[in-house]
């Protein structure tokens, strides 16, 4: 039986699926590598494929790793592989990926599980098999609730309709099961014929914005724009920005934000232009542990991610310093952090699938944490914008 | 007799130079396509290998444009050439170049005056070399003079050096028969031993930052470090930046700064983490017939800049759509403007080889431009930062 999750709005081809023709099962994944220039699908038949497919980041974004990673254990129990080699695998095709991991201990214990009450290897396949579909609806359901939330607040705010949304890095169905979480938001606007614009800032240094969003954005007819992240400013000052929708690495208890780099620049012009600056992120990016926004560590990325110019197809199976094209002086040293921490008092509303927080406070973001489901099990199938 | 100006400190090569080997007089140009990868000299014999360099960007940069214009002039009379036919081919070699014209216009009219006067060919010549050598040291002077003003500054404003400056796109040597603008002072302070860290704004889409500012901070041994555009913001919230410095492409009647795009952003920031925001311009920069900055028109340029990667020695004559690595879905759309427009109340100070206006009104602005000498000439030498 095919997956029965329809395609993306976004997306021509849905970023996974799981097939079963004649020959046997497969994941079916849309190579983001060959994005945006072109739209090629992998077929992986067994675990090795997947992990090569990771490692290449033909498939990527943390929630979308988690639902693969989850598939690919489904995969190899249908085929008969050892589960435990190929969960050991797959938990460790990318070494930060917590999604990932999380998603192959939910379908390797469901496997384990199942072969522990003397189901047999089909049965136990199946378990799997319906493990990774559960993790799969759980990501479709947060999007869905996060764009509903979010489109009810867009009409609070900004009555009327008609949206100019800037947003900043790749939030959509290409790093989800589902929509996404900030263009979840920007695509239920514009299906109920609300979007006027979506500025799409190109986003510096890996240009997920131009290459992702924008492909995203094509695919769904909606009306963008590319533009360097530097010119963001003057459409702020012509007027041209109603909202800013950004996603989330991860959020403090404090309500602190941490995204991409360059989401806190939009945070100070979004406040001096007196314009609602949303973070759309489901409940699990909260970190109640980090108390505060000060305390998130960011990580320090290769220089040569902005010294050299590169794109995936040209990374192999990783970038490497000296694979791009040089522009700038050899030796230049690069300042290139993954993201920048916004403060809750710039944050105009965090949206999740539980709810809206706003005004951003550590009350009312626990509260709503409280009322959320993964707050239960706190298993870490936080969502990341990257 | 070679040309006797020394080699900028930020250049191991001068970007421009007039030598006369036994061959003949001819003017010699740093080609900054190749920067920062290679360093090359183009040995221009005559006045179509000028027009040549100047189409394909191999010299460039405004007030360089003008210095070059007027020793083409002065190559074409000292070779024999038809001097009215170089200066209207030199003129019209980039459009929209005002300093090359008025460079041109010169370097012609001294030679004309030369001949009116009873002036053989020679010495024609050398009158038309000489007025061309006095743009250049006209170009030197204003540069020196704003490093200086701009150092006083710093000095007040950040008492004890061990500044750290952040600068965007490229305002040097390579735009200046001197040391430029903004960058100009950076390197007064680094000669003073008080710039601790250039920080270098990559300047999207062209990358004058990453490819240019990053090849004269590293000539001159500065301790200097790349960023993409929206990094900047983490630096500022860091504490990292004592001082913006940038140029300026046009200054309103009003203080309004009219520069390259991603600058008005630095003063957003700058303005909310409390740090100065300091112009660097020469007061041909003000445009004292544009009453105020909304009515600066600003100029939008090919989206492919954005949506395809591309350096300047893929150019070939100039930038054309589909030469370039595509970075975004094909018939993408991007809003690409030269520049943006900072208003005064967010500029701390304007530094001009006149003197600095601070505060920036409208009063103090007028009271610098009437004492400098170019009011009263008003001959449109107007340095631009590109």
């Amino acid at each position: 039986m095919a997956d029965q999750h329809e395609v993306s709005g976004t997306l021509t081809l849905p970023s996974l699926r799981w097939d079963e023709p004649p020959e046997g099962p497969v994941l079916v994944l849309l190579d983001q590598t060959r994005l945006p220039v072109e739209e090629a699908e992998l077929v992986c038949t067994d675990v090795p494929a997947l992990v090569q497919a990771i490692r290449t980041l033909a498939v990527r974004g943390a929630p979308l790793l988690g639902i693969a990673g989850a598939y690919g254990v489904a995969l190899a129990a249908a085929r008969g592989f050892d589960v435990d080699d190929a969960a050991e695998a797959l938990a460790h095709a990318r070494p930060t990926a917590v999604n990932l991991a999380y998603g192959v201990r939910r379908a390797a214990a469901a496997y384990r599980r199942a072969v522990a009450d003397g189901a047999d290897a089909q049965a136990a396949a199946a378990a799997a098999l319906a493990e990774a579909r559960a993790v799969h609806a759980e990501d479709v359901e947060a999007s869905r609730r996060m764009a509903e939330h979010g489109r009810a607040l867009l009409g609070e705010l900004l009555p009327g309709g008609g949206y100019r949304i800037l947003t900043h890095c790749n939030t959509g169905a290409l790093v989800s099961g589902g929509q996404g979480t900030a263009l979840a938001v920007a695509l239920a606007a514009h299906r109920a014929g609300e979007l006027r614009r979506l500025w799409v800032d190109e986003t510096r240094p890996l240009l997920q914005g131009a290459r992702l969003t924008a492909y995203e954005a094509a695919r769904a007819g909606m009306a963008y724009t590319v533009l360097a992240d530097g010119a963001a400013g003057s459409l702020f000052s012509a007027g041209e920005v109603d909202a800013v929708l950004i996603g989330a690495d991860r959020i403090a208890a404090d309500g602190a934000v941490a995204n991409k780099i360059g989401s806190y620049p939009l945070a100070v012009l979004a406040r001096y232009h007196r314009i609602p600056f949303i973070v759309v992120a489901p409940t699990s990016t909260a970190d109640l542990q980090t108390e505060e926004g000060a305390a998130i560590e960011v990580e320090q990325r290769p220089g040569h991610e902005v010294t050299e110019f590169s794109l995936p197809h040209m990374w192999g199976a990783g970038a490497e310093a000296g694979a791009g094209i040089p522009v700038a002086p050899l030796g230049a040293h690069a300042y290139n952090p993954a993201f920048d921490v916004t403060p809750a008092e710039l944050v105009t509303a965090i949206v999740t699938e539980a709810g809206v927080v706003s005004p951003v406070t550590r009350n009312g973001l626990a509260e709503v944490c409280s009322t959320s489901r993964w707050s239960k099990s706190r298993s870490g199938n936080g969502m990341m914008a990257e």
